[in-house]
């Protein structure tokens, strides 16, 4: 790469940083990482997120924020009445062009308890514009409860397995399938669980060679990841970075 | 139970501590706990093993080592010529009389270098009068292989089940039984593996019931317990204490 | 195992997995484990469990629930008045069938703040047909305590130690006593107590040959593991898995 | 999924474990994972290893080992000597019929300490038919390193980043790519390091959405992942599970 | 140093700790340190924190206090009003000389959240007499916004880096700068984050050679030492001590 | 105390520092502390230790090392030829003067593998000048032991119990006694023993108020405190801080 | 010690335990260990409580509570309205009759915030009959503070040294004193502090040879050991046992 | 700073990136940072440190590594024979200019086990052109000792304090100064000390204000902080970043 190739995208990358009062967003994040940039929700004020979304309004890009309160997402939708708050999963979509759908990925839960971190995959999967599919309360010690899911996780092009306990779930999971399975584990449990340590030992200890691990409770990034792996990238994307 | 009757018991107690040259051996422990005195091989001489031996001998008590070396092993078999001595599991085992046969110990083993523990538990079970099982090489990440050996998981009165890793496997066997389960989580890994605290941390969290655990590397613990479980223990024995 | 024995059992599991709104019910579970599904209260709606307990009372089953709140224990009972609360052990019980009374199983606890735990045992082990006997208040630091009710640690087929602190209880107890000791740390303490931590490793390392260990406060696994040992299972149980 | 369906899967996958005299072999997992079972080297006897690599000839299937010393690699080589042991990578791989090419991966490299666990990660990619860039020495205090680099990461379908000291590399790496950043933790490192545990915690605390993590020096399994997702999956492969 | 000095220096010591009520003052500080001692305020009364600001007040030394609440600085400051109460830094300064204006300490943060500890450095470095300039929300994962402000870096004589998340921010900017960097975690984020602990041993094992470290959320601190490296001493402060 | 008094102590404090080749020896030490320095032999030369017992003897103090190695030993007691290594205590024992004997200490030893740290403890206490009394081989889980042992316990004025494994040791001796006891945790065990930090959190949350601890493997600092405690200081050793 | 000593011992202690309705109180504790049991507060009924101070009044025993609440003091205060109730201690006093006066502990603080913990060990030290001094605010950092207070640490005969953050005030304090020192760390700190595990590290690693350790915030056992010490035991008390 | 700027900067940083068979060596680092790249010796070939040390010296600059083995400084000293290996301290010095004499770091070490780490630091300062004192075992429980050298500290532009222990000392040496302290806690130590965790933990609690941290044994950051703090950066340093 030439550098004056590299000085054509430092340009246009500095001109695309959007600041607002409080935050600065990444205009140009879409172009060089597929997707526009996703606003974490703790620590920032209600105006802060209604400000990153209007902006991304402005720029025809779609908007995501994760780990909302309620305060913040009533606050947001007086300005943006078609957002979509999904309470459980603690996010606020907000579409303002439609994705081309792509790709298709599975999301295991082992628990009820699991499913507000299961939801978050959900919808972030959702907004990168993945079909999806919810496999709710397969645990491990109900062995039957998996025999009688196998079939639907055959169908995706990547796999969210979201368990706290234990975490033994993703291990007998991608022992059934070929495609990469991204594991979440959860801080459900109790004593010596260390708030989701041990399932994340767990899980990085795997004995199946395609399980690969984000943060504890980490729904967004476990989405994330299996969007990005089941859809198809094309060349314009692949070269953008 | 009146104090006399407790004296009594002292009386008999105090008098049952056979002290040799560098160890004391409590000669009253078969009768209150059921087994001899197991003795536990690091730290020790040679000779202090074999005056144990000899002096179980001499009372008809059967005598039993964990983690002894070859040095010792050969050491102590120069006096004892029948004693056992199994290098795998670094067992040494010396039978004075014949125990009667009782109960049926299933031991599992995740993988090929969890061996040495599982042949531990196995040497504990068969110094304790039981029938044993060694199912072999059953991966959580090979479901197929748990599934064509559970057959034989049906016929025991307990289970111990070795694995390193993430010590998933002992919640998925005790998701198809009704007997209890002991885990031993091996130290068998690396990285995050931590030594084996990521599997005892799984095997504590297992979402089964039926599942207790032993420390690390505690195959003589695990086959011990689970020797316990699988015999029926007599009024005598029960009321010993 | 012939495959299509094999075919014939798979069938019957998924059949009997019976589906609510809100939670999948395993209404196998009794036949292949001995006993039904337990509901484990965090996480779970009030109407979650009542529809769980009333599939099984609709099943003939009966039903258990820990670590339930007092509303949902009051929100469950409307319907079947019957259940029993008992708001120290968390516990929910609904008799739809007698129990065979067997096996008998001492539950000892360490201090009186441990109690809750304790209880949660001792529920757990009635729910499940045994026998039970309390033994309140005895620390390692008071020793002729334990020697006064020694006697009553004699008549158990198993004994389940609740203890917080330094955990020191269960080996004291397993040294006087030939069945097997199940331990249970509690987060009983303060400092370097570490919620449990401490008095958990103090168990693993237990220079005794009879004690295995549970989670941290996990009075239902202390209780349901110590029936499982105190009953003794007849061969149509044994051979369900 | 019909019960017959499930029936004929079972029987295919009993047939197809092949027992050694030490090592059971999953002969079914090319069909079932997509590719053959893998050799984890440690607590194998170089028997073991050579048969299964002669197993999976007869099936005209690949052979891939990790983690072998020189002298299990060069008991193989004698039984098959068109083997290639890569003794920095400590692989062993046998080719029995040629790969389809599809796919690449770039495998980053933060040190030079750090190469050993690179080139196991491009032996992986390379054994399952990925083409593969190797990106040595791009330190995070040196940023013009990147910089300069930054054009090769653009044309991978997957990257790996293997860094010891704190693991910022991959957060560094991701936010100019759109790709799947599999990230690999190693124990390079001395002190607060505790053996890979500090950059294991940052990269799974990475601020980019598009990390995941696999297990301390775990460059197989940051390999397999990587190719998994570079290589477009057919049908055939996704159904087959 | 010959002993006359030293009592010289040891009487003037002991007659400048002034005892209030509750605390005692170090007065004789601002000679041996160069700077008045600051008040920590948690765990004291806001009468406390009062009578040291009085007393420093009487004797012409400035005074700072940190981690105020609203309470203790809305008390002291009815007593002297001219006191300066920054509630994002929960810092309370008064001014009771103009201090010498020297040396120029530049803040950086990572995120939002980090702004509380960003601010309390900066409170530090005002209150120390220091030039600052805060450059806010510089991820790791947005790289061209550390390249849109670098010239920025480029001006202090010593930086202090406030990053939650993974901690990679230090390493990334003392790449770019010849000045001491000290770097401050923060307790923002979750799961494997561990409450700081993930960022601060990053910090720690920094492959950049001019990092330092100090304790998780101890803006202040990071603030202090800045400072102390930004002016440069004179003779009379090197040999107070 | 007034100023000039300061000065004068000082004044032999300084006067009383010798500076060896490599070591800088504290001669003032018996003075102020009761006791003369103790050499800690790790990372020292042998010339270094050699020094310094020369200096001792020179001056009319006893001398003691701990951790020497053989070849430590060795060396010094080739000038020093009335020296006493003890090679499983690791201590070598210089008298040049007769201590008065004072005091009474009991060294309690859990098992035979605790036994040189058990030995470190006692040499020190013979060295400081108390009888002393071994009892070996006490464990928790053979109550016997303990009782038949427990009129030993009773003639103490201090006890220092030495305990791997869980550590449980030193509450059961406390609850028998009236005396402070001296909890050493040893690095005896393996797995989830963590090198000592199962028994030393088992030691800290014991629930006997007359155990406090010292670090793991100290043998030393227990015998030396216990020895403290069990002399009877007059009032010139007490006032001479 | 005769067996029938032996048994005239257990029949007295059986006799000696008081059972009330919640708790058993060891009547015989101040027999056997010199002074009366303590109660603990934290899980305890406000009526256990009150019954155990009356069980004790009745049989002239002093009591002593710690860790209580208002609600539990004022409920007790109602039936034994002389019981002294020290809010910042946490502590409950009640005297039947008055202890000899014998021994001086010192209890020493670093700063403002560990005065409960000090003041828990300074109420223990006074309930059991010694002499004490409190001194407070004694700094590190601050070390003229230390110097103008040395006189008053010279006539303990024992000390009790309560810091937080990293602990180092032990150690300091020991090397001007012959006497033990006991160190209780706190939880007072923030960060890297991890809750009080820093300076329990810090204190068990010190250089000083008279440094024991207690539990973290454990006031009650820093100053139930240093009465002890200071206390010159009689005869009857060290042959109780 | 103008995009144009930035171009031409870059490209003399590309240019500037000397690549050797092995290792990329930063050429540019010294114009940017203020000094050459140092080589961190594990790891590396020693023609490859020899390399770097050869392109140095052509460049005309100073080269350095630490942490070499007496093979590699004997294999590079063949073709650089007035480079300097100081074999305690593990480090290589290749001198090919003058450096400016300028600032001064005391280096003090708490004891004779830390002086490797303490030498580390001290080559450090050297190379970079300090002048520097060496203040040995100065120890937190023998105080005479630092105060016998205070006066040796207060000619120091920036302190490093090595230590291990309980690493009180660089919280005790700051109290008495108005310079900056790099705190390097050591290895040095056993049992509770965890591999130097435990000085680190104490050293990041400093309750001094002017203490910063680095990484356990980093003797060389330690050095290179202070040096970078001690000389006094001109214009031009300051803005090459």
């Amino acid at each position: 790469m030439s550098l004056s190739h590299l000085e054509t995208q430092l340009r246009s990358v500095l001109a695309a940083t959007a600041v607002t009062a409080d935050v600065q967003i990444d205009m140009d994040r879409e172009r060089r990482c597929g997707f526009p940039e996703v606003v974490y929700g703790p620590g920032k004020t209600p105006a802060a997120i209604r400000d990153v979304f209007l902006k991304q309004q402005t720029a025809g890009q779609n908007s995501f924020a994760t780990r909302v309160t309620v305060e913040q997402a009533e606050f947001v939708m007086r300005d943006l009445p078609t957002a979509i708050h999904n309470p459980v999963a603690r996010t606020l979509t907000q579409r303002n062009r439609d994705p081309e759908i792509q790709g298709r990925v599975i999301v295991v839960s082992a628990g009820t308890s699991d499913r507000p971190i299961a939801e978050e995959a959900l919808e972030t999967c959702r907004w990168m514009g993945c079909e999806t599919d919810l496999v709710l309360d397969i645990g491990v010690a109900g062995p039957q409860r998996l025999l009688a899911q196998r079939h639907r996780l055959a169908h995706g092009d990547a796999i969210v397995v979201v368990a706290g306990m234990e975490g033994a779930l993703p291990s007998v999971v991608a022992g059934w399938v070929s495609v990469p399975v991204i594991a979440v584990p959860t801080s459900v449990g109790y004593g010596a669980h260390l708030g989701g340590i041990a399932p994340l030992l767990g899980m990085l200890n795997s004995c199946a060679a395609n399980v690969a691990v984000v943060n504890i409770d980490a729904g967004f990034k476990g989405g994330y990841l299996a969007s990005l792996i089941a859809r198809k990238p094309g060349d314009a994307t692949k070269t953008a970075g």
